[in-house]
């Protein structure tokens, strides 16, 4: 029986307020507007983004669904999509509404996507209709962690053959990055994290060399340069998402023609502090977002590049639980136990 | 009778000590070395970085002479010669030596160029050898202000024609990066400063508005969005050299795409902070040393260029005093009165 055009009840998990784990709660899922689409969700990662909202880093309007990272059908249709995160996150439709309720009372959306739902509804321009072949758990992750990380490389960076990058931070979307470096023809790659218990993943998907800051007492910039004859990286990612981060990578690379793409989401309230010597000589920093991709249309050709086996997504997913299990994908993400964890949502 | 391998005794400016004024006292100048030419000076700019020395902003060794803008004839020659600041301010020639002494006592050099000397000695490439019909009390503008402000533009920005671009900080450097907007074929050339005195130049020099961030109640960068429909500037020039105007330039540009380009050299000790957020949707931070020309090569096609009237300089030079006039240079430049002070040296 068709749903179209009914108010849906379904599952979802809710953020009532910071600091605290999503409830799985009963919701209503108002029908689309002009515009929208009503999504039936498949698959959606869990990103660090939507940590910091729930930490409170990121500011948000709570009541809250999270979750930007989404594959599904659309209702009462086989259209498989992508969903993007592409909107900012004011938490209401364009019309300055929301199409989610929990026992009448509104719940805020999260970058006009929130795929932490069974069913969610999002404007046309945060979807790509993409190859039915390809699998959804899968597809997920172009609409964030792949996307801006690869992104990151080839477009916001133009990262140049033989040249030498190092990567902060090897989450999903630092390993993409990595991925993005590799594929651009980059000679070193050099992988940043103080957790070493990533760095087989990062030299499986292109990392020349592992760094853990932590093994040494100077900082890991002057590691950086040490290690490029003090030079400085030609290119330097900060997938991390914290102003030490970032400064950090600001200062890794060169001093002359350096390039630094901030990709991590700072938390809001954040300050970075760095002499502006450290710009000075010619060195850029250039933020990224959604890595440099130009709204929804270039996820199509994405997915079909991964159909062609032009690169591969399997190393990214370290864990795909049920949509139930959603905390424990959290507990996963916090304990830096995960690279990516998928969520998996029951078919009908 | 020829000076050449011989010590030659001279004037030169000489600053003992930070926030005193220069004392000008008789130096020697030893011949120079390999790769190294010596200069009878004809005439040099007095610039702010010079005075950042002065006040301590800038960390130098002392004693030191200063100046970094200049023009002059290679001793005991007629080629004329356009002295460049592309050196790191190490203070010692490349072999570890100063090619000053004062009573026997070695003096530092600046930029690898102290020009604020009736002779110095540079490495060959620190000169560059131009038109001999050129006016040296121009050419001097070459060697940091025009080509720093006008490659700002052209070089580091690359301005695209019909675009809109705000100018902090209306010296020298600043109208010369006015120039080079307006070279570019900017559109909207915003003139910013808190000297309203310095407007009418800018807007000879190419300034569609003028702006006194003192006139209003609200923060410069909301003062440009205003005047953007809340848009922002494509690109912000920083050319005052403060944290606070570089986090303002910085945020004055358009969340997306702008590109705040930082040409103000800021003072050694200094910090700048600013929320991650402001560059993470996608502007960019870039330094310009020397407008992003690559060494001396391009100075004789600039002064080629200015010798067919391609541009003006004479507007960029408000005051031109004898050498031993300095010290007045300086006190001009504090009082916020002059745009460029040229000094003269006496013919022999």
């Amino acid at each position: 029986m068709s749903t179209a055009g009914k108010v849906i009840k379904c599952k979802a998990a809710v953020a009532w307020e910071p600091m605290k784990p999503l409830s799985i709660v009963e919701i209503e899922v108002a029908p689309p507007k002009a515009h929208e689409v009503r999504i039936k969700m498949s698959a959606s990662g869990i990103c660090r983004s939507d940590d910091h909202v729930l930490t409170g880093d990121l500011k948000v309007n709570f009541p809250i669904i999270i979750g930007h990272e989404g594959a599904g059908i659309v209702e009462s249709s086989n259209f498989p999509l992508s969903i993007l995160s592409i909107t900012a996150p004011v938490g209401l439709m364009y019309d300055g509404t929301s199409r989610f309720t929990c026992e009448g009372k509104p719940l805020h959306n999260f970058a006009g996507t929130s795929t932490f739902s069974e069913y969610t509804v999002v404007h046309e321009d945060s979807v790509a209709k993409v190859d039915p072949s390809a699998p959804l758990e899968r597809v997920c992750l172009f609409g964030c962690s792949f996307s801006t990380g690869y992104g990151a490389a080839i477009n916001t960076a133009k990262v140049r053959p033989g040249s030498t990058c190092a990567v902060f931070g090897l989450g999903g979307v630092g390993l993409s990055a990595i991925m993005g470096c590799k594929a651009a023809g980059a000679s070193r790659i050099i992988a940043v994290d103080i957790n070493k218990e990533k760095f087989p993943k990062a030299k499986e998907l292109g990392a020349t060399e592992c760094v853990d800051p932590l093994d040494y007492k100077k900082p890991i910039n002057e590691v950086l340069f040490d290690m490029t004859d003090g030079e400085g990286v030609e290119y330097s990612f900060e997938v991390v998402g914290t102003p030490e981060t970032l400064a950090a990578a600001l200062a890794s690379c060169h001093l002359n023609y350096g390039k630094c793409i901030a990709v991590g989401v700072p938390p809001s309230a954040s300050e970075m502090t760095f002499s502006p010597a450290l710009v000075f000589i010619g060195r850029s920093l250039k933020g990224s977002l959604f890595g440099g991709w130009k709204g929804k249309e270039p996820v199509p050709k994405l997915v079909s590049d991964f159909m062609e086996k032009k690169f591969v997504l399997d190393p990214l997913v370290s864990h795909t639980l049920p949509f139930e299990k959603i905390n424990e994908g959290f507990e996963l993400l916090r304990a830096g136990k995960s690279i990516r964890t998928v969520l998996k949502f029951q078919s009908p």
